[in-house]
This record gives C-alpha cells, structure tokens and sequence, in this order.
C-alpha cells in the first residue's frame, strides 16, 4: 500500500541509512511510486544519489592507486582502495552484459568485474590469479548495477594472497568468489 | 640443432601425428626454422593448417545446434559439439586479451571462453552457472591460440550439470575449470 509523502520520506530516510548502496530503482519499487518521486524525495531530504553515497560509505580519503594494472584495465569502476586490504567497484549491467534471449547477465561479466578487483587490490606491479572458487547466487539482469567488495584475507604462502570479493545488488549477495592471487614480492 | 630438411619433414609429421593442435608458430621453434618454413613442409607434406586439423579431429560430422545461446554470444569460435556431451573452441589471444604491462591474457578472457562452452554444450534453452571452481595453470600470452575442450561428467541433481573444461595451449594445459550448470529440464 503507498504512504504518504511524509511518511514515505521518513521511511526512505531510514531504509537508506539502513541500505547505503539500494537503488532509487529498488526504493520506487518498495514504496510502490515512480523513480522520479524517489529522486524528487531525495532532494527535499538533502539525500545524495546511490554514487555518492557509495563514495562517502567508503573511505573517506581514497587516495591510493591501483598498482597491479593501469586503472582504466580494471572492469567496473573502482571508488574505494586501500591496497593489499579492500576495494570497492561499481559496474552497471548494460545490454552489453547480457545473454540477448532473456537479459540474464552473463557470468564472465560478474567475474571479470571480480577478478580484476582482486587483481586491482594487490600492493604489487604482478598480480595473476592462480585459482578461484566461484558461486552465482542470484540472478542479475539488464539495468541492475553490481557492487562488488574485495576483502584480502591473507597469504597462505609469501607468494599468494586470498582475495574474497563479494558482488551485490541492493544489498543481495549476487556473487561470491575466494581468489587465490600470485604475486611477485613479499 | 637444425635438422636437414628431409630429416625435419619426418619429424614434422611425427610430432602433428602426436599433437594435432600444435600451432606453426610451436613447431617453428620447436625446430628452430621460419613459421614460412613449416608452412612450406606442411605444404609438400599435404598436412592442413591447425584449424582444418582441429576440424578433422573433432566429431567427423558435427551438425548439432548451440541450444543455450545464439552462436555469436560464444566466446571464441565452437568447432566441435555434441549436446550434453562435448565440445572444443578455439580464441586466439589478441592484444584485446592481455594485460597492456606484460602482454599476459586476463583470466576473464579464458574464463568466458570456458564458461560459454559449458553454456553452449548444455541442451536445453536456458543454461546459467552455478557456480565453477578454475585453475590457471599456465600463463598464455597474445598470439597463443587456446583451445578449450567441455566434457559433461553428468548430473548431481535434476537440475545441476556438471561441465569440466580443460583449455590447451599446443597441448599444454592453460586453465581447468568444473562448471555446475543450472538447467530448466530434466
């Protein structure tokens, strides 16, 4: 049942505080309005929009560099970097990224925005990925935009780090993968 | 130590006996003569190029249709298929593929040409991954062509199918991958 725009906007608060990364999409849905209601809402309360807010959720003075590789190698766009501890990237599902027939993303796609973050978050100039386990939890589809997070676990031999990275979309674990990295140094 | 050439064309024969997916780029070093050189044996030894090879060896009459995916949505070229069964591809590693730093092909290019076979071999109309656990085991550089071979080992449940697929660099294995492939029937 929709709210009212008082309530609505006092719920929307909260539900963002709650769920930083949720799409404007996925809130018109919850509330049951249009995506330009929810902007028109966001404005009114001063809420910044879904980059934004992914940026100021993350930390706040970014200024590493990614060392494994040139920046633009990197599929998706990265927005957060502390290296050899975590990263954050952003990639938007375009019709590029999906099977044609039913708009399902490809699962290449997933992994390469994974991958190349596990790479990106190496403190080296060589990272390669030895081996993976991968799972797709859910379906993604065309207009959905994935948040991947990429959290070092450690080295269980001086030439090889665990990268977990961690893909989701509005909050839904999408994809799930423990990399396991080569690296030159250390 | 270069071989006379009648002693060479032996060997020549001999060894694409033995490996049928050698490249002329491996057998001219492999000899230490030109890749025009062995285009010119295997001219006057009438033995066809590696993709005709490849073709001979792969199912003598493959008239079978992707099901899960229109055919351009495979990555790399299919040159052998038999629904639920096997198949091979071939992607030749173009600089698109390689990390621009040190010209080594990016572990999602050799994942999406593997994943697309594991989709491609499936007979049914909707194929996703479940999820995959891969190896890279050697690396590949641009200009190696790699050939990835599916094997359907067989169902677990209903709806899962497992798909092994190996990937070959002139016979030497470059990446292994078990594929759990979510399917709508059976």
């Amino acid at each position: 049942m929709r709210k009212p725009k008082k309530e609505r906007q006092i719920l929307l608060k909260e539900t963002i505080e709650q769920k930083p990364f949720i799409t404007d999409e996925a809130l018109a849905k919850l509330f049951q309005v249009s995506i330009q209601t929810i902007r028109l809402d966001r404005m009114e309360l001063n809420i910044p929009e879904l980059r934004e807010r992914i940026k100021s959720v993350a930390a706040s003075n970014w200024n590493e560099t990614v060392k494994a590789l040139p920046l633009e190698e990197v599929i998706g766009e990265i927005i957060d970097l502390e290296l050899d501890k975590r990263a954050i990237s952003i990639l938007d599902i375009t019709k590029d990224h999906v099977f044609s027939r039913n708009k399902i993303a490809r699962g290449h796609h997933l992994f390469a925005q994974a991958n190349s973050l596990a790479v990106a978050v190496i403190n080296d100039d060589l990272a390669l990925t030895a081996n993976a386990e991968i799972k797709f939890t859910r379906q993604v589809v065309e207009g959905e935009r994935v948040i991947a997070k990429a959290r070092v676990l450690g080295q269980d031999k001086p030439s090889r780090t665990k990268v977990e990275v961690e893909s989701f979309v509005d909050n839904e674990m999408v994809f799930q993968g423990d990399f396991v990295m080569y690296r030159s140094n250390q």
